[in-house]
């Protein structure tokens, strides 16, 4: 039988620690196909690259068999993956690993997600990671075992169509990691704090900040809850956005 | 009482015929702050611009009371006009109208819909309007009468908490139009093509296009079928992505 195909991708850039450590935890499952931005593209959620033309280009800093990197988004790199480049759909395909969480609402700004998200459009398993360390030294080995199974599992049971995982892990040592949770996305939201600042010409400018506000901070069964007590959380993440309970509300609209 | 206070952003930028639209199809329900992108940001998803600084610009194109270009996305539009810029929580948030459809799964790429998401997020009702024509010549007015109604109606009713509305518009005149539907999200895809060129120096190059493709042709209560039978779509959106059926599945992978 032939060795899986996995595509890794990421938002960090393809020179990331965090992409090199995902390579690294996956070889061993499968051959490895790496094609991810060119540059850092934090922040992207599910941009697309329309108005401007694509490029790849060959690199050789992780020793995969193809290895190329994309001059676009997190999301372009898994079209232009699967539409361009892979010789077959891949079995699997992980993001990651993030510098920084996307749990709870930060699924909707991220690119990591964005990618992964992408991949279970096309129709291929996904998981983005990401690590809750946002520091220059973060350790992206410490829940390696977990992220290693989890890849496993994916490989072996798949997921239902149209689904991907959110998986985030808590910033804390292999010991001290309890195991995994299954979770939902909390409900919280960003208070933004623009810090106003003035160039050298005089000219306002304005750095984007925040407070993270998780609204659920009694529930036990969501992302946030499990992170905060020493778990890898998982989230099924899907993409059909209708608020179902207020279709009946807004029916007084048609009027 | 004082008038509402009425915030209008979108993802082709300020200077775009759909915003000017929709700016004077508000005018009358309110005061009008226009805070949008200096350039179009047509596919950007819900990016935000953290790795870089934001910067805001009087224009006096649409001759309202508060009128400045962003440098930034459509989501940092809504986030600098709520905490920087204006004197109050808007009353309501409008982005587009978009240049092109956002119906279906073109939601998680738009621009105009993160604005709309980012507003309800920010706990301000918010619609966002597109309308499914791409011609250059593309009239935003046939559906004036439908997006004054719907205008009114979120003024008047409110939206539930963290809900907006996601309403596309067909490329039908006015007199063809039948009405107003709310809908769920129809299950479709893209399929993807690119288009693989040559520059002058012989470097491969690509165009991102495709194929749309609906999943459920033969449902009667999604956007598509609103659509393609003579109706606006609306529908109302929320960012909880969990896959709350797939929770149970993949709670196998806790073990």
């Amino acid at each position: 039988m032939n060795k899986p195909l996995i595509l890794v991708t990421n938002d960090d850039g393809i020179y990331a620690p965090g992409i090199s450590a995902l390579v690294k935890i996956a070889k061993q499952f499968g051959t490895i196909a790496v094609i991810a931005p060119d540059k850092p593209q934090s922040g992207m959620g599910h941009a697309i690259t329309i108005n401007s033309t694509l490029r790849l280009q060959k690199t050789h800093y992780h020793s995969t068999d193809i290895e190329l990197a994309c001059s676009g988004t997190p999301v372009d790199c898994v079209k232009m993956a699967i539409c361009e480049v892979l010789p077959q759909k891949p079995n699997l395909i992980l993001s990651g690993i993030n510098h920084g969480s996307n749990s709870s609402i930060n699924v909707i700004y991220s690119g990591t997600m964005s990618a992964a998200i992408e991949g279970a459009l096309e129709g291929a398993p996904s998981i983005g990671f990401s690590l809750c360390d946002y520091s220059m030294e973060a350790d992206f080995f410490q829940a390696e075992n977990y992220i290693a199974k989890l890849i496993e599992k994916s490989l072996k049971h798949g997921m239902p169509k149209g689904t991907c995982l959110n998986v985030n892990i808590p910033k804390l040592s292999k010991e001290n990691i309890k195991g995994i949770k299954v979770v939902r996305q909390a409900k919280a939201s960003w208070v933004e704090k623009f810090d106003a600042r003035q160039d050298p010409y005089g000219r306002d400018y304005y750095w984007l900040t925040g407070e993270f506000i998780n609204f659920e901070k009694e529930a036990t069964d969501t992302d946030e809850w499990a992170l905060a007590n020493g778990y890898l959380s998982v989230v099924p993440t899907q993409v059909d956005l209708t608020d179902y309970k207020a279709l009946e509300k807004i029916k007084e609209f048609e009027k």
